[in-house]
This record gives C-alpha cells, structure tokens and sequence, in this order.
C-alpha cells in the first residue's frame, strides 16, 4: 500500500495515499481496534456534513470566514451527504468519548477533498483549507458531536421509526374495523374468559401504538435542540456573536427538520438527557410491540395443537413435511428486536448519568443505541406490517368453534335462570366434557330453543367495539 | 388467637376474629408467602378506596345500588383513607398478577366494616353488604386494579416527585443565580478545560431537572386514564349505561385530580403502556440527578487532597478526627435511589411487554417499583435539597487558585501573541510547573501589566451566563 | 415523648427514652426520610451482630479488650440475633453509601443495651463500653459494613434461595420420572412439531434448575470472603496482628458458615463484585424459572379454548361461576418474582460499577437488592412448589387427542412410502380438516393397519426419556 | 445483474447469479430488510462450518453419508473458514428466532459450492450434494443453530476475551508490584482518609479482574455443551444411534476446544442459560473494569486542576494549545464499552427468559449481544492494555504533596499525645489552612523533630502491600 505523511501537533502520521482522512484519523484507528472497524454510524458523519456547511455559511455571513471556502466546505459536505465518501469514514465507536476523532475525520476529509477540489493533490501544498481553522471554525469537538449526533437521531426517528410504526398502526387498525363483528372467546390470565370481538382485541393494538406514537413525538422538541455554538464548555469562547442561532437555522434549512439552537449549552454539552428521554420512548414501543406480537403468534399458533384463530402469511418454508407450519417468523424477527432495544435503554441509560463536569463522554455509544433502536423498530415495523400484519385473516371456524365451546357463555344465562341454576349447568358439562347447551337442556332448565335466543355471544362484547 | 369462619365459593376458611377480611384474603395470605407480609402497597388500597366509593356513587346514581348501601360503603371507604383500617391489608405483591386477591381483601373488609357499621357483630348474619354482589358491582378484578394503581401513581407523582424535584430544581436555580459571577476552571473529560462561571455550571443542571420535569409532566394525560368499566375484559359487560365516565367523573372529583375514562379499555387492562411511560421518565430523572449529585461530590472532594472547589454541609459525624471531612452523604443517597429507579425501570420493562390477550398480570409488581421510584426521587430530592443544595457555598480561595494556576487561560493570548508563542508559554510552564504568568514574563513575550491586563478568566464566560 | 441527650461529637442530640439507640442513629434518622421507615434489612443487622461478636471475641484474644467488655457486646449481640431488638434498627437503605449509620446504630444500640445489663440505666453516667472505642474496636464502616451484607447474602442465599429451589427442582423431577411415558405433542415457534413426552419436556426443566443452582453456588466462594480487618481503607490501620484472619474464624464459629478472610482487602472495600457475581447467578435463575412458569401456565391454559394438556391446583376462586377457570396464580406470583430480579440486577449493577478509589458507596442499595432478590427466589419456588407444581397431574385425553390430530405424525410415514406421499397426505388431511390416518387410506397409500402399525408416536421421542 | 433459479418448496425464486446461496436464503434477505445487511455474525457461520463438517464426518461414520459427500462438504467447510466465502451469507440477525434461515444459508452455498468442486455449474442439472438431505442429514436449525452459537462464542471468549482481560490484568499486576513503596492519600466518599500505597490500590484492581476471569470461567463448561443430536424437539429424532456424541467428539477435534454434547437435549433447544450465564460474568467484568477505568482518569485529571497522581500516555493530540491536557480517551472507550455491555446484558436476559415449550426463538439476536460483548470487553482490554495501562506513571511529586498536605496524618499522633490533642491540631490546620507540622510545634504538643519522628505515612499502610 502506498502512503502519504499527513501532520498533527504530535507529529507525523503515514497514511493509506489513497484516502482523504488526516492525522487523527489515523491515530484513532490505530488507538482504537475496538470491535468491527467503522463501527460509528454513517448517519452521524452525515449529520456532521450538514452542520459543517451549516457552520461555513454562518462564518461567512458573519464575517469570519470567506465565501470562497465557504463554497468549497459546502461542496464537500454535499458529495458526503450523496454518499460518495462514505469509505473516508473508518473510525469505531468505541474512541474518544466526546467523539474528537470522528469530529477530526469530518474535518480532515473536508479540507483534504477541498485541496482536491481547488485543484491540488493532497498532501501536496499548503492545505487550500484548514481542518482546524477553517473547518471547525466556531466549533469544538464538544458542541459539533452532540449536534451531529441529534441531527441523526431526529431525521432517523422522523424519517424511519415513526412511518415505519404508523403503517403498522394503520394496517392493525383497518383490520380492527374489518374484524370488528368477529366475537370470540376472551382470554385472561390466558384462561377462557367473556367474549370480546378480534375487533376489539386489535383496537387495543392499535391504541398501544398511538400512545407510543405520542410519547415518541413528545420527546422530539427535546432532541430538536443543538449545542452547537456551545464550543468547548457551554460558554460559547471562540464563536461570533449570533453564531449558535444562525448556525441551528441553517441546519435547519439544510435538514428540512425544526431544529433550535439549545436555551442552555451547558447542558447540552454535559448530559444528553435527550437521547435518554427518545430512547425512553423507542423502550416503550419495544414494550408494546412485543405484547402485540406475542398475541399474534399465540393466536395464530398450530395448526391443529395450538389455539388457531388467526392464520399468518406463510413467507418460507416452514416444515417441508408439515403443511400447515407457518412459523411466525415476523413476530420472532420483531421480538428479537423489542429485547435489543430494552437493553440499548439500558446501555443509553448507563452512558448518560454519567457525564462529569462539563462534559459527557458516552456520546458515540449513546448515539449508536439510540440510531440502532430506531432503525430496528422502524425496519421491523414496516417488515412485520408487509410481510405479517397486512395478511392477517382470522380463521373464523376455529373462532367459532372455541367460542361456542366456551363455558363461559353460561354467565348470560345468569339472568334468566339465577346463578345457581347456570353454574350446576357449566359445573356438569366441564365435569362431562360436553357443551353448555346439551346440559342445560338435560338438566330441564331451558329449552334448546330458548338457549339459543338467551346464549348469543354477540350481545356480551358491548358497545365499545 | 381466635377465629371466625368466613366463606367463598371453595368452601370454609378460617380468619382471625379480630380481622375485618374475609376467606380470599386469607386463602392469598396462605397461598402467597413470599417476602415481607403486607408489601402491598398502602396506595393502592387507597387507590381502591377512591374508586369503591366512587363506583358505589355512580352505581346508586346508576339505579343499581341502593342510597344506604352506597353510604355504607362510601363511609367505610373514608375510614380507609383516614387510615384507619391500614392493618387490615395484609397481602403481598407478589399473589395473582392481576391482584384479584387485593380487590377482594379491600371488598371483604368494606363489606364486614359496613357490616359493624350497620350495628351488626362480623361473622353474624347474613352480610348487610355483599363483598362480590355491592362493593364489587360493575366492577372486575381486571379493571379495578389498574384503576387503583393508576390513581396511587398519579398521586404519589404529583404530590411527592414533582414538588421534591421542583424544590431541588429551585435550590440550584437560586445558587446558579448566586454564584453566576464565580469564575471557575471548566473540565472536559475530567481534564482543565477553559472556564466557566459556576452558576453557568449549576444553570445546566436546572436545564436538566426542567426537562426531566417536563417528560414526567408529558406522561400524565395517559396515566390519567382509567380502566374503570371495562370489567373482566374490557367490554363492560354488566356495566349500566354510561358507568364508565360517571366513574371517572366520581374519582377525579374525591381525588381532586384529573382522571378520565381510557378511551380504549382493552390496552388499558391488557397493557400498562401508561406505567412503561411514566418510569420512563422517573428514570430519565434520575440519570440527571445521578449526574448532578456526582458533579457535586466530586467538587466537594476534599478537604485537601480533592477537589475543593464547593463547601457542603456536614449533617453528621464524617470521622471523629477529621476535620473538614464532610462526607457527601446525601449524594450517596441519592445517586444509591438513581440505581434503584434504574433497575425498577428494567423491572416495569419487562413486566410490561408480558401481557398475554386480555389481560396484563404483572400488575402488582408494576405498580409497586413505579410508586417505590416516585417516592424515592420525591423524597431523596427532598432531603438532597433540606441537607446538601440548600447549603452549598462556593470555597472562593480554591476556585481562585485552582483557575489562576490552570494552563488553560493561556489561550486568552493567542489573539495578542499569537498561537505558537502562547503555546511555548503554556508548555514551558507545564514543564517548569510554574505559572503562566511567570513564563510568559519570563519569556520576553509580555509585560506582567500587559498579562494582567489580557488575560482575564471572567471575559472568558461568555454571554451565557 | 419522652427524650434523653445523647452526644457525638457534633454536639447534643435529643433520643427518643424509650431507645436504646444514641446520636448518629438519631441524626441518621432526621437526615435521611427517604422513602419507609426502617428499611435496612434486618438480615444486614443481624450479621452486624455476628461481626460484633466476633470482633469483641478476637480483640480480646489478641489482647486489646478485656473479657468484661466482651461478655457485655456478646451478650448484646446475642440478644439481637434472639430478635429481641428489632425496633432499635429504624435507619432508610438510603443513608450514607457505607452505611456508615447503620454500623453506628448497631454500635450504638449494643453499647446501650451493655450498659443495662451491666445494671445502669441507659442515658446515665459513663458508658460502661463505649460504641466506637470498644464496640467498634479494631473496625471501621468501611469494613464492617461489607461484612455483615456477605454474611446476611450468604446466609440468605444458602438458607433461603438454595433450598427453595432445590424443593422445586426435586418436584418437577419427580413429575419428569412420572410423566416419563406421557407422549405429546411437540411444539417449536408455538407450532405442532415432532412428538416428545411431558417428561422430556420437564427434564429441561430439571436441566435449567440444576445448571442455575450450578451458578449460583459457583458464585459462594466469592461471597464467603469478608472484608473484616481491612479497616478505612483496606490497609488494616489500627488492627492487632493476626485480626483478619482469627475474626474470620469466628464469624465463621458463629454463624456456622463457611467464612474467611478476604485476600485482597482493598478489593472487598472498593467493589463489590462478589455481590455483582451472586446477583448474577440469581437472574440467569430469574430467566430459567421465568421460562418454566411460562411454559406451564400456557400448557395448562383452558379449560376449553387454550391448550389444557394438564391441570394445575385451583387454590383460590378464579370465577364463581367458571368452573374450571383455574388461574395460575402461582405463575403469575414466580414471574412478577423474576421481573423484579431482572430489575434488581440492573441496580446492582450500577451500584457495582461506580466505587471510587478505597470506596464502594453504593453497598445498603446492592446488599437490599440482593438479600430481596434472594428472599423472592427462595420463596416464590417453595409457593410454586408446594401451590402448583406438586399438583400438575397431565389431563391425558387432551394431550391424547392434541397428538393424534396433529398432522406432524406424518413423518413416521416418510421411510415407508416415500417423502412425497407422506407430505400428500398431510397435506390433503390439513385442507380438508381431516386426520392423517383418513387421508392415508383413502389415498390408497396405507391401510388402516398399517397406519396403526407405522404411525407410533411413542417411538419418535427418542431414547432420552 | 444476472440472475438463476433457485427453487424449494414454496417455488421458484430468483438469486442473482454470482452468488452460491438458494432460494431460502433469498426468501430470507427479501422478507427481513431490518437493520444492515449481513448483521449475522460470521463468527455463528463459521460455528456452522466446524459443525457441518462434523456431522458429515459422523454421518459417514456410522453409515448414512457417502464419504465422497462428506469429503465435498468438509472441503466446503474448510474453505469458509479460511474465509473465502465471507460474502455469501447476507442475512440479519433480526430474522426467524431459530436461526433457520442461517442455517439454510450454509446448506445452501455448501451444496452450491460442492457442485462447483465437483466439476459442475451451479444451477444446471441436479445438485451433487442436496442442501436439506446430505449437508443438513441428522440435524435441524433447532440444534445446529445453538450449537453453531456455543461454538463461536465459546471460541470468542476463550481466544479473545480472556487474552485480552488476562493481559490487561498482568500489566496492572506489575504495576502494583513496581508502586508498591508508593505511598498516597486513600480516599473513601472521595474525601481524604488514611494512607496506603499506589500498588495496593492497583492490587484492588487485578483482585477484581482475577475474581472476573474467574466467574467467567466457571461459565465455561455450560458453554461447552452443544444441543446438536436434539433435532426439531430435542429427541434427537432421525439421528443414528451414537450420533450426539460422536458429533461432538468431531467438533471439539475440529476446533481444537472441549465440546461436548449436552446431557439434556431439551434445555439446550427450549433454554439459552449457558449464553445468560457467560454474558453475566462479562457484565461483572464490565463492572469492575467501569471501575478500574473511572479511578484511573480520576488520578490522571488535571494537570493543574484535578488530582494528577498518576500520569497516563499521551495517544493523540488532546488540545492543540494545552499541554498536559491528556485525556482519557482508552478510558472512554473502555467505559462506553462497560455500558454497552450492561444494555446488552438485559437484551440476552429478556431473550433468555422467554423460550417457549422446545424452542427458544431469540437465539440469533442472543448470540449476537454475547459475541459483541466478548469482543468488546477483549479488544478494549487489549486496547487499554497497550496505549494507557502499560504507560502508566506515578507523578511522585503530586502524590507526596497530596499526602502530606493531608489533615489524615494526624491519626499517627493519637498514640502519642492522645486524641484530643491530635484533634486540636487538625482542627486548627483545617481552620487555617496550614500544615499539621505547622500547627503541632505551634501549639506545643510537639517539635518538628518529634512530629517528622512520629508522623510516616509509610508506616500506616500495613503490612498488606
């Protein structure tokens, strides 16, 4: 391989000729061989792209830096933002905890692809642009990674986790309302119970995931605030005057999100309770989606020794002999995912009570569970919606069959017969495996007739469906 | 001891004579011998005496309880919330996860009470009020406790958390607006960074308690739901018409609290997403107040070989021959109650994503670690506040020093010498320990008068603060 | 109330006359209102006495207490562990980290209650044995504290924990032996699978218990190392020569168990891993117990519409009028149990990570979580035991006819007929909601003899029965 | 791009042709677009590789596999885990919970693979080697998928963990030798207390790591079992006779590691214990590490402000203008990677916890969280081993001055002139802020030669170090 010198305050570094990334960069991938390389999320160097421009163009118009390499920082940021340097990005998450060297790689590919922009080779030359000095102008590694890393966190909740919940909420709810007269046997503490309709059942789905929608969207005014302007302790050293409003309306402008400039730096630097409170909701979403599931593949088990309400679709192979086996696949995929995020709430939560000072340095790890969790709901939401939800039918002979089979129909005849009456009638047909109706009417109590006209299922479940 | 004999529908129990319960209590009582006896909690009884009352009101209103018996039982339900009866209450939280048995216990005794009441001996005669048939009418284990838990959460939120923390909140507020001229050495990554103002520091840990404030606020209008006429499944089978919000009107007005009808019974017996919510945010607090209350003892950390920079009271003896070593206990305290409220979390967590169909049975335990948190922080906060924040003062002579001594203010020199003799100055004074003014004087590169005059830590601060 | 002053050396404190306790105590008392009354465990007091004992034992041996003095804290602690002082111990888990207070109370108590026997009258005249120069001789809170939580957890756990599961683990074998030719259905991803016997199915069970109890006294060892003449800071400042190991012994002489004295004593102050270790070992028996009580309330789900393969004890009315709604109530009580020890671990955990320098200050908060994750395990599995599993009897009609409905059977076709008749089979059986044998002979590929021949269930379950 | 048809029993499906995989693995990549492609870990295909050709071995062995299959196969097997075919298993974690699909992955391109060694092309004319019937002859995914997880993970911890922890633990070891003689303030509560040396500091902390090794140690022979011979349900139905065990003694040669098959088939399908209990000895390590790595920084802070009794290597450039300005950054990563061990603990606790009947379905997501936290907790203890802990320094002249600027030391005179006069003297030095020396000539109770005499530090650190 061939190599270039690049420089850093501490001296000279080799690096691959063929690569943008600098000094730093290449002391942190050597310091850090922690886990999988390039391990920090893309979507945080993005965020850094678009706060790096948003940065450029408020230096400039504030007057401290020239158009010139405005327009050159700005063209860089948008190639990254395309996607075209996305190999120029090859630092861990497990680095510096305030993110410095992901903070320097931004930097250093920046100014390294604006020399080639501007016509240069790199690492010939003076550099057209400075890492440093120009492209952190205004900044500091303390006040760009929390923005970088809130920027990521919102789009990827607005962009991915609440469309990819609202089209499984949606899915659930028309099938609420399409199965809104199918009655069937209520179950509690998993044991026969009154009836309900599956309408009714799947309203309750539905009614989990618009509390979680609004929690999660509660916690988005929080996560829309920027440290940016902060620098390096909160007091704003170093930055123009105006500089941290202008900077969050460009990256706003950029963005196309509501991002504000944070009331209060010094948190903003020091505690992420932001991405601990998204997170607190993307756990309670992991929490509902995982009751949800569960019902669905417990409904939906046999074919024949199981409980067989529901039929899911069949997406694989199942059993090669065994008609009949769909695994609920989806459900699994999707419970896998609720016990990932309970324990990234876990890992978020460990990292943010422990800021010290001025600073908390548990961002990269805190931003990775919080863009993984967001993803995975978001992904398994809309794979579970196309793949399982959307083809949900009931299997209305099983439905039946095990209503009608229920002792617990008999507490409507409590009114006509007293309660005496209707328990000797359930007590010997649980005793004699036979069904409410034969006793009832073996025991004189009503007529055949008069059970069906008094026993219908369909006037338990109430108004509410 | 003394027994009487109390009935149900398996037969005869024997009860203690001088108990109010009946045979449920007891057979639970024997059934469920796991941990301390009574761990139920106290709230929730009263929780359950609100809503007897209430439901007593709406089912008289409702013309299916009599204006006596109601009254009987409204009466009974004062004498609960008065504490008069708290030892009549013996069962633990671990019994049925849908805390049936706990509903009974509360209907047994209102009912042998109302009994008393109505000049009659317990144990003889037919019951003036039955425990299933009045006190428990429109009602079900199932919608009961969750109505129960609900109101004791809401409650204890609103009358402990939120005014501990607001307390605290306004203590440090105070001390941030005390101390904003303070002038102190900011600290990245635990390392000398450039300076902030003290009250700049505590101004963040305000921001912190504000937004954790908010999150718990946001998670009131679900807790405020009730399940109250839902019944056993959520149909509101043998419920009269309109029971559900005449209940819910009842309860906000005994309470004086806001509480509504859910919306959607079935998610309200079958998932308790509302309580997932609210931890949620108890635990978002106590990462900020871990943060807090570290912050503090690691600037209290002394007395000569810490830090030093604050002065906390001293409530008791920290060693009988150490002067000035003031323990931080009532951080100790705190941050011991954030790990309590973390671990609840994970135990709400998991307990929350268990519901099977109809019905959630990990109520009681849900129920318990979301009020024990609420308490907690309520009372830790409390105490954090009367015992520590209320007494800390800045330690002047250490702030001074430690920030004149810091190499950091070095950087107040490069816009007049520039960057690299600023840098020779700070490094030869590293390697001297020396101070930076004897270097820099030393070094030709400024006057003492010019250095006094330049550097100035207090214009270092920012307009933020 | 009455009152008597009590001193330390912050002055005068006023002390309830009826108590035996002094100042700190007292101070403790007002400073610390966090959350119940009293909620140190009595189990870290009682090992405080064990300590004290020993402690008074070995520093007379070695020469620095007279054998009066002894006697008297002897006696004291004699009395405490009769029970006789439980009202003396009203200190908050949420106290000093090292529970320095509650090693004064204890200190406190015996010196006042010596002072009684020695036949003065509490609050007059010079104490006959003073609580820091000879209760506390030779100790410090930092030592003593971590002593008494190894000596309670053990205790706990070997006396509690350890034998409830054990009575659990012998029962469900019991029931693996008896079922051992109950031949069932199969099922994976909750759908019908190859057949096994119930008592296949409850020899994993077996397997998980036994591989828990593994673990968990994998982890004793550890747990049996006491911190006992480490002192302050682990130096063993102020301590006769030969006091670690000689006070280990007689903890060990008193309590029966196996201690000895921690080889690395700055390690048994400033962590306390060996909590973190135990604790462990009880969740990853939370998730075994958790999985057993799932799988049995399921497989005893019904009466009619569930799965209902066999019966649990009906121990408390599930309905009055649903014969056979037998909840399971015990299931419910073991999972709560296990969702809270998963919580627990995670404040466990947090407390365990956060020692710094010489000192652990999360010790009552990790010894609280730990002796009631110990106390719910050992109870919830002698409840289950004696209240569930010991009465699980199969109902063999319905895993009979679960079996021979299932179309998995099939399979036992395969090397007779070839797979893709076999699958024809089972395929037309299951479009047409018929059994395999049907289909099989109308097809022409068996006769019924045949069928009856091949299709033997109870030679597909191995020979690991 | 190209594409071929692949076919299985649902029907034709298209495979782009480049690629050796099969239809269900296409199926699998379409219908599970979660999170980033080929998440699954390719230490769990390499597992599969050890143990497919294992069971070809055992297969032919006993006589129902040709050996010119099973040399195909084993050929096959070799190659990927020289790693030739790392881009031929595309799949998610966040797939079917049994890993079936995974485990048809490896079917599939073994026999793709092996139609290609054999001369063939693949897609034309009929596979060589079949996917289901040759490669996956007496298994199922239910018992290679487990097996395939003990084998990576056992491999995992072995070569990576534990080497990584064991050199971490031996640098610290000789830095407590090497400081032995070092002596230095202790610290409890933070604040000052009494003295002990640098390398009893430090033997805390290899006492912690050597307990740790330990734990996770003791989880090994649960981890050594494998569940292949189980098939679908654990009975081990359509293996020959001897096949679980001569399987195993296959895998343990192949890999050089000591497997062996599960005594109990059923727990080690329905249960992932073993994974629980490893991932808990990996939390413990996280623990102590999180503590170890926090009391480090905390001694390196400064250089001026903070503690700054130790000195750690300077990696990278901490700010460009401050010298001495070190951070922590291995110390950052390390602890960020505490914390995500600790989420991922919940995760594999909330996986393990919910098996159903014979299967557990959160098997891929729990071998992941196990195998991310085996490496983390390796490479950064490898990473903190080589670029912090072995760079460690006293900073000898901060630590004398810490330790005799203490009031501490006055403990050292209680002897000799009593403790009320000891305290006088602290008390006076604390009140202005002088030094015990000063202050003990200055009253009189000492001269300067008497104190220098009396007052060694180095004699109150115990014959311990």
């Amino acid at each position: 391989m061939e190599f270039r010198i690049e420089k850093d305050t501490m001296g000279d570094v080799k690096v691959p000729a063929d690569k943008l990334w600098g000094a730093q960069t290449e002391r942190s991938k050597n310091n850090f061989k922690i886990g999988p390389a390039a391990s920090m999320p893309l979507e945080i160097v993005h965020g850094f792209a678009y706060l790096k421009k948003a940065a450029a163009y408020t230096n400039c118009e504030l007057g401290v830096l020239s158009s010139e390499k405005r327009d050159l920082i700005a063209t860089v940021c948008d190639e990254i933002l395309e996607g075209k340097h996305d190999d120029q990005f090859p630092l861990v998450i497990w680095q510096t905890g305030s993110g410095t060297q992901s903070n320097m790689n931004v930097n250093e590919v920046i100014a390294n692809r604006a020399h080639q922009l501007a016509g240069h080779v790199v690492g010939e030359g003076e550099k057209t642009i400075q890492p440093n000095d120009d492209v952190n102008k205004s900044q500091s590694s303390n006040d760009t990674f929390p923005t970088g890393m809130h920027i990521a966190a919102y789009k990827k909740v607005v962009e991915n986790t609440i469309p990819g919940v609202i089209k499984l909420r949606n899915t659930i709810n028309e099938k609420a309302i399409a199965f809104k007269e199918v009655v069937k046997i209520g179950r509690t503490h998993l044991m026969d119970a009154t009836p309900l309709t599956l309408g009714q059942e799947f309203s309750g789905y539905v009614a989990q995931l618009d509390y979680g929608l609004k929690a999660l969207e509660n916690t988005l005014p929080h996560l829309s605030e920027i440290a940016l302007g902060g620098t390096a302790v909160g007091t704003g050293l170093n930055t123009p005057k105006g500089y941290d409003v202008l900077v969050a309306k460009y990256i706003s402008e950029f963005t196309g999100k509501p991002f504000i400039t944070a009331p209060n730096k010094f948190e903003a630097l020091a505690a992420h309770d932001a991405i601990v409170e998204t997170h607190g909701a993307l756990k309670q979403l992991a929490v509902s989606l995982n009751k949800i599931a569960n019902d669905i593949r417990m409904m939906a088990s046999g074919p024949r020794s199981g409980i067989g309400e529901i039929n899911i679709p069949a997406n694989e192979p199942g059993s090669s002999i065994m008609p009949g086996k769909v695994n609920p696949t989806q459900c699994e995929a999707l419970t896998m995912v609720c016990a990932q995020v309970m324990g990234n709430d876990v890992a978020v939560t460990v990292g943010g009570m422990q800021g010290h000072y001025e600073l908390n340095v548990f961002k990269p790890m805190m931003a990775a569970n919080l863009l993984q969790s967001a993803q995975l709901i978001g992904d398994a939401c809309s794979s579970f919606n196309a793949h399982c939800a959307s083809g949900i039918e009931p299997n209305y002979d099983v439905i039946k069959q095990l209503l009608n089979n229920s002792l617990m129909l008999v507490t409507a005849l409590n009114t006509k017969i007293g309660y005496y009456k209707a328990a000797e009638i359930a007590n010997t047909a649980h005793k004699n495996g036979t069904t409410l109706k034969t006793e009832a009417v073996n025991l004189g109590y009503v007529t055949a007739e008069e059970y069906d006209e008094w026993v219908k299922p369909e006037e338990m479940v109430g108004s509410l469906k």
